[in-house]
């Protein structure tokens, strides 16, 4: 039966000794408590938590599912009882204000947590994800009284939360929505719509649920500028803190889904359900955009997960299965046949599997320190580390979840026809990541903003930044004898980033179709350099921590991932190269009726 | 909700205008009264059946499942009948010998017919799809009286079959299996072993099935020179041609698994349950290897199935969801956004899903030219059709099934968060395709196949033979003004293909790994070239049709899909030609245990 181990000492690895997470929390303002022992014992608990707790329940959570009736949700056995030691251990409060009863700890940290919650069950986290997504909101545009009504609540876990957005004709394209939010003489708003996909949003698993929701005002302009934001709870609180009576929202109905079937997918109803705004009218999507990078995050990190999890229930199986010889001749001539990891193809797709899971961590867990540098600089360092977080944060989620849904698939092919049978759990990790790769925007929305907003927006500043420091890194190890072929690499990809930059852009001049027409391809290419820098960034830790003789092992196996990664992996970018040089013409040139007869 | 309709003007061009069929029946003997319009109907009929009958019953499939209580297996509702509907139609004997009550028609007139079972309802075609498999070894391997008993009742359909192959520890390395048969005085043996992942082994379809069942003799040598083939009847036949009293075979579960839920994929266990050894002892995978190819190529059509199943549905999705406006600028301004279609990488996903469908049909139905000449014809003739079908097998049968999921996964993202969700269809429909890249030997199998045993043991010539025909398909087409661009291409790919061969062969001398470590990269790299120049040929045909003015459009749209597959899907030979270049070091120099800490 597949398990989880959460991967410490990678993590470790990672944290400390690539980006030296302990420096960067004593360098910033109310971190310093944040300690490399503290740290550690903090990952320790929450390993235990994930590992014991949460892991035992996902094939649990894939065969019962949610039970729907008549508008209340049950969630699968034991997921409630997981959500309340979660509570009581004190997790939903972790990186959030003291000011509102959390512990104050840097948001990098919540997500590493999160990497391991969601390793060992995506479709239970997500619950607490949600919440997560509705407390950044409370906290970043509530009054005083909405933070100390609702946001103490889910900080306390109390309360869970979930975002609003999607309607049955928009998901995209927010701008056509139609939900709508009525003042009232109270200064309170009736809303009412349809709102559908709404992750978390009915559940027994908690008291109370504040739903977030977009909603128009009745003299909103028509789209996105009209779009408002609106706190409307399940149950309106009463002054001392506790639940009162029901308000008019409830779900009619979950759905049917390919995956994370432990997590309900709601549509919920706003019957003249009494709401609140948040923010200032009619900036709604601003207000979300706030901390969009955060919760656009939070998906990249579940292509880690299906990764990380493909992986080490690969490297299993791997070992044990027994099923025809090397080609070299025997490896293991004592059992029947050799055990799968023998063969070549087999060993491709782990260490796929593994340079995509570690190269993840290390893209994911880099991205989380300039989360905390946006939150807690000023000036000039915070704009640097906000334009670099714009700039990564769609190929960190579009990116990964398309690797980790490859390596998922890997994880199928590696159990042979076995991968395609439920009680493995292989092909439940395809099921539950192929939604990565659509919430949240999807892959092709991502690729999108990466081009068109990020880069050509910025007349490639935000890249030219990005780029400048991989240059900066190729200059300082040139003279590095055993990663020079790497290091040459990747200093030439790099150039090209920019080249290919400037000619798209040239020709977006005359034909903005461009733009769409390279947007996928140019997003996977600048994927595949920026997970190559880390991976150079990994190799050159690993090679210094070599030099003290301790761990070898470990490190060698780093280098040779790295290896691994720019020999079999990098040299995709030449397929995207290609692809984007052909231009928007083979895509636009046949009329829309005449692709089918 | 999803639908199918059979594409027969791609089918006819296809069949008629680029294979000139027709010609090809008449050349062959037995086959002259497959004419055109014999041809067509028959086309017509298939497509009825499959659109009104096969079609409808694909979700409820995937819905119900079969469900086991004690040994029986009842499949999913409207099944059964569909499949008595079948055999009223006579379809299951179609293609095979008169003096077995067969139509005599040709095989590849079996399979274009089993295009549209297979596309409208997949699971539901491999109940008669494996009694097709059952079929071909009775008729080449029975004898008269087996054929007498057995075969008649399944060429008329009143009977189905199985084969039944892997155990619970072997699956690709068949010669560890254990199921041993004792021979008995009467003739008869005594079969005894589990078998698992048996497609259709039990159902309530027929009133009798006809197990194939690979087995060990006492005497038997160890590994697979020691396999020989049983017949093994759920029900013993009676002289009457009835059924008589029940085997000692018999159903133990049947396995819960990622999709197709419509098929019964079913433990066998066998008690001493009496069966009948076909051919010659000990020579049972031989015998098996005879129809090796035409299985396979059953299992190629699935990935087409999937890609024309997602490309229609995905075409009418992008046409009618309004999300968004194009980049130019409105295109269909009295709507409140433009229909989906209008963005570029919508186009892309959608010619991708198109050019692999089109491309696949055109290959799998050159293929069914070669199975009827290995088939009927005989010396010269039939051995190049042989040695060529046998390098274009594992190159159909992977690479389709890996772009069949692709185009698949496509559809899935061109409906965004609601191609997440069952009723839609997409998802199913990336669900039922996930085996196809698994069973009939996984991708990885069928790499080592092509390039192990097809390529490099024949060392090159059967390759040769087919670059030589690429090869002078492009130098007759040097001069042709519109397609010069392509033929250069395809030529200079094609020159490629032949040194890369020839670099693997050399460093796969000193060491064997090379040849694990280059595979899978080789079979998609020979599949791009493959499909490659069948689009040539299809955009020649299309070319001088175009001439003659009529069905201009549709003629078009070939030569522009022809491009969209040169110019943004042929690139991927880049990256797989890197990737193979950089050898097995990379793959082999972590040792196991070091693959994770």
């Amino acid at each position: 039966m597949p398990a989880y181990k959460a991967p410490l000492r990678d993590m470790q690895f990672t944290l400390f000794e690539v980006l030296e997470i302990d420096k960067h929390y004593q360098s910033l303002p109310g971190c310093e408590e944040a300690s490399a022992d503290m740290v550690q014992a903090i990952m320790e608990e929450g390993a235990k938590f994930s590992e014991r707790v949460l892991a035992p329940l996902n094939q649990i959570g894939d065969r019962e599912g949610c039970k729907f009736d008549n508008g209340v949700v049950t969630t699968p056995t034991g997921f409630k009882e997981a959500y309340q030691q979660y509570v009581e251990g004190g997790w939903p409060s972790l990186a959030h204000a003291p000011e509102h009863g959390g512990q104050g700890l840097p948001e990098s940290l919540g997500l590493i947590i999160n990497e391991m919650t969601g390793t060992a069950n995506w479709s239970w986290s997500m619950y607490p994800g949600l919440s997560h997504g509705a407390m950044n909101t409370l906290e970043a545009h509530g009054t005083d009284e909405q933070k100390h009504t609702y946001l103490t609540k889910l900080v306390s876990g109390e309360w869970t939360g979930t975002m609003c957005l999607t309607e049955p004709h928009c998901g995209t394209d927010l701008g056509l929505l139609r939900t709508k939010a009525e003042p009232q003489a109270d200064g309170s708003y009736k809303v009412s719509g349809t709102k559908i996909f709404i992750s978390a949003g009915e559940h027994d698993m908690a008291e109370n649920i504040v739903h977030i929701v977009l909603a128009r005002l009745p003299d909103a302009p028509a789209g996105t500028k009209g779009i408002s934001l609106f706190i409307v709870p399940k149950f309106m609180p009463t002054a001392e803190g506790g639940i009162g009576e029901r308000n008019a929202v409830s779900c009619g109905s979950i759905e049917h889904k390919m995956g994370i079937h432990g997590n309900s997918t709601c549509v919920m109803n706003f019957d003249g359900a009494t709401g609140f705004l948040i923010g200032p009218p009619n900036k709604g999507l601003n207000c979300m955009f706030t901390f969009m990078n955060t919760a656009r995050l939070g998906t990249a990190l579940q292509g880690l997960a299906h990764a990380e999890w493909a992986f080490q229930n690969s490297l299993t199986y791997a070992k044990e299965r027994l099923q025809m010889r090397a080609l070299n001749g025997p490896a293991a001539p004592e059992k029947a046949a050799d055990p799968i990891i023998v063969h070549p193809e087999v060993r491709k797709m782990l260490l796929t599997q593994k340079a995509f899971a570690e190269g993840a961590r290390a893209l994911i867990y880099y991205c989380a320190t300039l989360v905390d540098r946006v939150k807690l600089l000023d000036g000039d360092e915070r704009k640097e580390a906000d334009e670099l977080l714009a700039l990564l944060t769609p190929i960190a989620k579009a990116f990964l979840t398309e690797v980790g849904y490859e390596a998922a698939n890997h994880g199928v092919q590696i159990y042979g026809g076995h991968g395609f049978i439920s009680e493995w759990g292989m092909e439940q990790n395809v099921r539950d990541s192929r939604i990565s790769m659509l919430y949240e925007g999807t892959t092709q929305i991502q690729a999108l903003d990466l081009l068109g907003r990020k880069v050509l927006m910025t007349q490639g500043e935000t890249l030219r930044r990005f780029t400048k420091m991989i240059h900066k890194f190729c200059q300082s190890e040139e003279a590095n004898e055993q990663l020079k072929p790497y290091v040459s690499q990747l200093a030439s990809l790099n150039k090209e980033w920019g080249e290919l930059t400037m000619q798209i852009g040239m020709s977006a001049m005359k034909n903005r179709d461009e733009v769409g027409a390279a947007s996928v391809d140019y997003l996977m290419y600048s994927g595949y350099i920026t997970l190559a820098f880390l991976w150079l960034r990994m190799a050159k830790t690993a090679q210094e921590k070599l030099a003290t003789g301790q761990d070898v092992e470990f490190y060698q196996a780093k280098l040779r991932t790295c290896d691994f990664y720019f020999k079999r992996l990098l040299p995709r970018t030449r397929a995207h190269v290609a692809c984007m040089q052909a231009g928007a013409e083979p895509l636009m040139a046949l009329e829309a009726e005449h692709f089918a007869f």
